[in-house]
């Protein structure tokens, strides 16, 4: 029936999409980019953002090249133990592809996002379509050319070697690259954020984005390596490997089922194309809306493909069921993720409430219901996993992890839409900045204040994709581990929790999840303090500089700086600390322990990756809800606590919380890849 | 060699701790109360005190009789298809003891409590050494009467049935009473602080204890509620379970090896008697290095007495090792908690440093150490585990969990030394509190301060027993309800991670320590909220109160009766879904799914213990640190920062953290005492 292996529909629709990404760009950039003070806020963003990618990459370059030769000479065997050398050459080239391809997927979201923030911000002028239009297809750039950008490396690799191991040395790269960048962008942005907020809004009373505050510009930076820049690696390298755990262990299973992924994959990416081409909004629309309507229908377009595909290639139905399990246990997520964050439920509501008896109840009852959010979620993937498992069990032994995996993959596969959605957030967020610095008046920025809104409601639902597939894509890659070790060491492995090698590395495990979050949050406030000593210097040292004569001009070079710089400092120690401990552990205790040792992250992670971004994101509304008049309103003492709560979550939400995700799969990753090694050289 | 039983040394040497208990109590009793007015706080703390574990106790008392009708019918066998109804009467009476036991430790703790307070505090006026004589020989009442009560009780349902899983029924009975204990209390005492400080301190300025805040009362009767009589209960718990698992293993393994527990405690409690002996400080001294000093002793003889029984007696000296193994682990685990929150230490000192910056990064830095601080005592807890099985497994099948049991029991062993210490630092606070209150001036509060300080120092060493033990204690108790299960259902049973239904309990099981944080969180902060209003309203209606003229009476008893009616309101819910999560997950999922849960809430129940503990005495440490002078000293803007960091901390380190050991343990119990029913009714 096709004249073709059907796999090839991945790097065909990965080249459609990438070819989508660049007609959209072309389109963003055709739109007018407004007054010359625009322009100028728009450049200083956009180079001081490129700066310091450029800097954090150059700093990056020498890990990702010692880690080149360690796999090179290491692995998948030691090269003086081989007969196949090109194997660990390829290894490496795959690990630096990987790794070039995670960066560039950040590089080019970031760059078109710092385009299309001020086309945007200039659109609004006119109105909220063409505003939404600018900022949502920006978003939809970064969305597709990561997407496609992903699978055409995974398909390359692939073609070329046949190996999905081979996939797991580009996995890392990718990985382990998203990792630093997250980390390291999470760091700039706080670092920037708290810095602006504490001496500009809170000491100084100014207005959020006022170009008086020297800290403004390394605040809209800091979004953009942030939150674009920093998710764009991260879901790059989700989507990465949640595909090769499929290959992984359809690999095990036979080659139809390694290629399965890449099938679905391929007709994911396609109907992502098709849901970006169906969001808009009429004029008295809801953005938020629009964007959820998006996802929902691209999950449907998704799963009726997949189903006609199942069907007419003879994948069995269970697997396509799976699928659909995680794509619905996705959506499932996030709605709950949704109620314990939005401003217009009970925990930001009470939250708000308790901020009238000051900071330090306003941070104990978010705090609580940041606890409580971690229940729903862990449920839902809980029973997805089992029903998953349950579903594909029947075809076979090893078919069970196989349907979690495809779980997994169901979740993700629609990452284009997704990631679309997630980067029009920061968009919508740096277009309200530039326009409160370049004065664009109140109706302009109430327009763009439903833009960043509408960020907000829809960033919910793609976390619960996010944190839900990386729940279970690193089990399934734990699957792999134990199958992988079986295979090389020719006995049973078992993660049997009562022994005691097993125990030990959960115990382990459950403490690095929480050691980098604690480095990356003290990275962070190390940081704020430097920037806040900066920030009070420049209103002390600058006549005339709060009362915003014309010729006070703040620096905001030096804050850009000093941002990047700490954030250059911090991001490596905790990305470190956690690999150095899945390598001492797997040397000295063994596979099984590092079994219990990645299981234990796992939960862990999890726990802590839904509590800080949940916490955070009702922190932030409780203060927003209160800013809308309740309580007091702006000024208010409740205000003032609310702020506090805010800055709290800030790191939680924007450093720590979202790099776990990636910590659970860089370590994952790194137990697989370096699973030989281990079995060769521990020492217990 | 021994003309009776050598168990029998249990029921004896608990007998004798009952009586030093007695001598102890009646030398407190026989001190000066001081003036009146001190008197009249000291009763109206009393009163209050017993007033609410009265009201407690009560309350509690319908959740008793339904649970030990539901013994009484169902287990251990369901009455109808049982030939040995006795069994289930046996079990329902030993719940019943066992609840009442817990109670009773309690209430005798936080009673001896109130006496000695304002005893110490009247001794003060004349030096140090008696007023530390009478605090400490208060605490020592404390932990010799919990210690002799539960190892009397255990010999007794032992003595009469001799059945081990007898013993589960009275565990369980003072495991759910010491959780109901510790949350009431917990919330009881943080709502009472919390209001006290935030209106009296920081909105009135005034200083701690002024008689002139409504509050005040409520707060030390907080002190003994929740930190004495909850800490009573739960260490009454932690030790009598850590017995049972030891127990429950060795009659797997035969019955000498059961009763080697029951021996060892014998030789535990005569060693502490000896520990509590030898404890003295002089004029100079250092109460601090007193009290810690008397724990060593304590250690060593008791490491010497279990050498010289396990020689007479034959036990193996793997075990001995094992049970010297936990209580090193102990000693360590509390040397770095005391790293983590001492006013010493960086992490202290840069939380107050981090304050200048204002409460959110005073926050986000303490919650980072926090974070920190969990990997080392979790480290400690793999290797001791590790080395205890390691050591004993060469004896044979079963004897490895065996020794990881023995090395929790090695170092609960100590535990009447243990809580002499720990309920040490409340006196002392109280004492400062009567002393402030009756104006003794400052030369006497200058020394209670000492004793405060001083209770805060060994608090780091004790919290490291008992957070490690209970780490231990419910391992142990996995790996026996494992072995129960395979008894009971004749096949082999695994907590494989891979089993779909194991990682199913597995990520439901980690929730649920957070659930329970968070609903007594709430609690709190609902509670507080109350206390606010109240306090505000006082100094708003009752005209001269702030100034202090004397006709201005605050009403103190308003502010008891707050605190009162709230704890009991929400001490209930948070226990409750604990417990019937696991009674779902079990009569759904079966006992595989159980065994995951339990491990997933070991892991999170310690993860989360050690952060809160550890991050709430850090913050307030960093308070003290301004408060003794720097970065502006008290009522600085970094005061008031590092104020809003440590009230964050109350409910972190007074009510969820301590409150998480036991709740491991009831849900540990709740699994093993329910476990027939669950194989026969179970779902899948």
């Amino acid at each position: 029936m096709f004249i073709f292996n059907p796999w090839w529909i991945a790097p065909i629709s990965a080249l459609i999409s990438i070819l989508v990404g660049g007609y959209l760009r072309s389109y963003v950039n055709r739109q007018d980019p407004g007054t010359e003070r625009m322009r100028f806020v728009s450049d200083a963003i956009k180079e001081g953002a490129r700066a310091f990618l450029n800097r954090m990459f150059k700093a990056l370059g020498l890990f990702v090249a010692a880690m080149a030769i360690v796999l090179l000479i290491f692995l998948p065997h030691p090269i003086w133990a081989t007969d196949r050398p090109l194997e660990n050459i390829i290894m490496a080239l795959a690990y630096l592809f990987g790794s070039a391809c995670s960066a560039f997927a950040g590089y080019l979201g970031m760059d078109v996002a710092t385009d299309a923030n001020v086309r945007s911000a200039n659109a609004a002028r006119r109105g909220i379509t063409e505003a939404f239009n600018i900022a949502f297809r920006g978003g939809a750039v970064m969305g597709l050319s990561v997407i496609g950008l992903a699978l055409l490396g995974v398909s390359v690799v692939y073609l070329l070697t046949g190996n999905p191991n081979m996939v797991t040395g580009f996995s890392f790269g990718a990985s382990a690259m998203a990792l630093f960048a997250k980390a390291g962008g999470g760091i700039y942005t706080k670092t920037a954020d708290i810095g602006a907020d504490l001496v500009g809004k809170v000491e100084m009373g100014l207005p959020e984005d006022d170009p008086r505050n020297p800290a403004v510009i390394a605040d809209n930076v800091g979004d953009n390596v942030g939150d674009v820049a920093g998710m764009g690696s991260d879901l790059f390298d989700s989507y990465v490997v949640s595909l090769l755990a499929v290959m992984l262990l359809g690999n095990v299973l036979g080659g139809r089922l390694m290629e399965l992924p890449l099938v679905y994959a391929g007709l994911g990416v396609l109907a992502s194309i098709l849901g970006v081409a169906v969001v808009r909004v009429g004029e008295g629309g809801d953005p938020g809306r629009a964007l959820n309507r998006g996802t929902y229908f691209t999950c449907l377009i998704y799963a009726i493909f997949t189903l006609i595909a199942s069907w007419l290639l003879g994948y069995d139905y269970r697997i396509w069921l799976s699928a659909v399990v995680g794509l619905i246990a996705g959506v499932i997520i996030g709605i709950t993720s949704d109620y314990f964050t939005s401003i217009n439920r009970t925990p930001a509501r009470k939250t708000a409430e308790a901020s009238v008896t000051g900071a330090a109840i306003n941070i104990i009852t978010g705090f609580s219901y940041g606890l409580l959010s971690v229940f729903p979620p862990l449920i839902g993937i809980a029973l997805a996993s089992l029903t998953a498992y349950n579903l594909c069990s029947p075809l076979g032994p090893g078919y069970g992890v196989y349907g979690v995996s495809a779980a997994a993959f169901g979740m993700l596969s629609v990452v284009g839409m997704v990631v679309a959605n997630d980067s029009f957030g920061p968009i919508g967020d740096n277009a309200k900045g530039i326009a409160e610095q370049s004065g664009l008046g109140d109706e302009v920025i109430e327009i763009l204040d439903r833009l960043d809104a509408a960020g907000n409601t829809s960033k919910a639902i793609t976390k619960g994709f996010a944190i839900g597939a990386a729940g279970l894509t690193v089990i399934s890659l734990l699957a792999a581990f134990r199958e992988v070790a079986e295979v090389l060491t020719g006995e049973p492995v078992s993660f049997e929790l009562m022994n005691p090698l097993v125990l030990l590395g959960a115990l382990i495990g459950i403490a690095i999840p929480a050691v980098f979050s604690a480095q990356v949050m003290l990275g962070v406030s190390r940081n704020a303090f430097r920037m806040i000593e900066e920030v009070r210097r420049q209103f002390r040292e600058i006549p005339g500089l709060r009362e915003g004569r014309p010729d006070a001009r703040p620096d905001y070079a030096a804050c850009v700086d000093i941002a990047t710089r700490g954030a250059l400092r911090e991001l490596m120690p905790a990305s470190l600390v956690a690999i150095a401990t899945t390598l001492i552990v797997g040397f000295i205790f063994g596979v099984e322990a590092l079994g219990g040792y990645l299981a234990g992250s796992i939960f862990s992670g999890l726990l802590f990756a839904l509590l800080m971004a949940n916490a955070g994101g009702l922190w932030d509304n409780a203060k927003k809800y209160i800013e809308e008049g309740a309580y007091g309103g702006k000024g208010s003492e409740a205000h003032k606590a609310a702020v506090i709560g805010d800055t709290v979550g800030d790191p939680f939400k924007d450093t720590a919380g979202p790099s776990l995700n990636t910590l659970i799969t860089v370590i994952s990753l790194v137990a697989n890849v370096f699973l030989p090694l281990f079995i060769l050289y521990s020492l217990l």
